[in-house]
């Protein structure tokens, strides 16, 4: 069973995954190997090489076989375990509960050569409504505070798995990360009654030095104080708290968008790996009013090192302003 | 000159350091190559390709020659800059201020081939008291409020050059994951009236399933939430807030266990990248009481992916007790 411990000093958690455990020996991984052309159990006709299917969008054939467009299944090797209860411990200083939480993947297309930035936009609205359609059924878990989606693409974004699929990890706690950005708009709103990252969107739409691309429902922006060369965030123009309370259309908006930006970042820096995350509140917590659901894309594109592991401070060789005009002028 | 931008929502800050500024074309670097058997500019008798020294302990020879043991230099791609005034302004929502700061790197050995888990103890004493001496001297610098040391090893974990060295950057500002660090040590005081690692020691001597070695004055554990596999922290017996202000025989028994330390995970591991840094309080802020310096050691064996990005949550899949037992019977 997995188990979740805080930190006593900074209340972080972590998941220790025992049932993922590698022998010391096992854990030299410079040169990360993705499956190129062996075996790949999320390719259309190997649907027995997976666990049983949770969510399907089918054209054809009978569950758990051929004739699909997205495929939404259990991780095999799971973070977290969905069964049990959420079972909180004391150890001396220390705190920790059961792992208890889900972990799937979304296979994204039965394709193993495409990818989000080349799969039609009715496509990429599939694989954001199969998302939706996840967190709503997940959330009703009370056990649940909070689901995280997240993609890796390449290697060196910790994808282990080259046929295009995301993942999602719901959670019996709110992550640290999480909780700091909530909290950050709950102070702006506390002080000015306005959502802060609306506020942001004004002011990046009259500066627009980081504006990368607007649609009628979603703005594109280099951040004012990125981590990453290159990050990317994608933001609804309307306020909403959680990604799944979106107005229907706006999900073939964000896959226009999604896609654009996906796009540009291929051309400008030559398909580089990246991650793709997220952001929605927290449940349980009616922050209707200063949260605001995004999209992060970060490209990986320079190494974390110690000076980052050991202050949460990032060092960024390139300006947003610049990241942003580099991205505009990018073919698409 | 580069700038410090402060998120609005988090409030984390970052380092926009555009002199380091790379082209699109160049960021690609998939396959980083140490410098190998090329030109070293941190070997003996290369000096003149190094900025003027600041700090260096020499048997022979004259300044900015051959005949030294540690020498100290600024870095020649520095991520601050140490001239100027420290000019905060804000950009309607946004903060920012000048990137003033020191960056500094410590050569540890003229040995090319050389490594902290090789080098004599006396060696090692004598770059942790280089650290020392540089905190010292810096510290009287009314703009710095903090100073990172950290050291890269291998080109996994973000070393640009091979040649042991480690790092120094002195900021303006108090990073946020080191502000939490704090701020959870603060709170433990004020509930306990007692410092919350010594309280940590205590447990972890009591129960001994995550000690993994103890000398006279320090003791080495597998923390409790380690955010990576084999994580390793190095705390000092005696209770001090700052790493300079330790007891002078303390860095003789602290380059001993980090000796062993590295020795262990290098048997174990088969020699990972790995970071190091020296977690040591603020300056400025009188926590003499609540903050406890320690060493941090992060071999670098799994990948970090957009789970842990979107949320600042790690999986770990190696139990710390395990991790423990493996350095534990690994020869040294």
């Amino acid at each position: 069973m997995p188990e979740l411990r805080k930190d006593p000093v900074t209340g972080r958690w972590v998941i220790i995954a025992t049932e993922r455990r590698k022998r010391p020996s096992d854990f030299r991984i410079d040169a990360p190997v993705l499956n190129g052309n062996r075996f790949c159990p999320f390719c259309e006709g190997n649907e027995q090489h997976t666990p049983h299917e949770v969510l399907c969008y089918r054209h054809s054939g009978a569950p758990n076989g051929p004739g699909w467009d997205v495929r939404v299944v259990p991780n095999r090797f799971p973070a977290l375990q969905v069964e049990g209860a959420l079972d909180r411990q004391g150890e001396g200083l220390f705190d920790k509960m059961s792992g208890i939480g889900a972990h799937e993947v979304i296979i994204e297309t039965p394709d193993h050569q495409a990818s989000l930035a080349t799969l039609p936009v009715a496509s990429i609205e599939r694989v954001l409504w199969a998302y939706r359609e996840r967190v709503v059924d997940l959330k009703q878990d009370q056990r649940f505070r909070y689901i995280l989606i997240f993609k890796n693409h390449g290697a060196a974004a910790g994808a282990s798995l080259e046929h295009p699929h995301s993942q999602l990890i719901a959670l019996p706690i709110v992550p640290l990360q999480v909780r700091e950005e909530v909290d950050g708009a709950r102070q702006h709103f506390a002080q000015k009654e306005r959502c802060v990252y609306c506020d942001v969107i004004r002011q990046e739409q009259d500066s627009r030095t980081r504006v990368i691309s607007e649609n009628a429902d979603f703005v594109a922006v280099s951040p004012y104080a990125p981590r990453f060369p290159f990050e990317t965030w994608v933001l609804p123009r309307r306020h909403h708290s959680n990604f799944e309370d979106a107005p229907r259309h706006e999900y073939e908006s964000l896959a226009r968008m999604i896609k654009e930006m996906l796009q540009r970042i291929n051309r400008a820096l030559l398909a580089p790996p990246f991650n793709l995350v997220i952001h929605s509140a927290p449940f349980q917590e009616g922050l209707r009013d200063f949260y605001h659901w995004h999209v992060e894309i970060m490209p990986k594109l320079t190494k974390v090192a110690g000076f980052e592991w050991g202050s949460g401070f990032y060092i960024n060789p390139t300006a947003p302003e610049e990241a942003a005009q580099v991205l505009r002028d990018a073919p698409i």
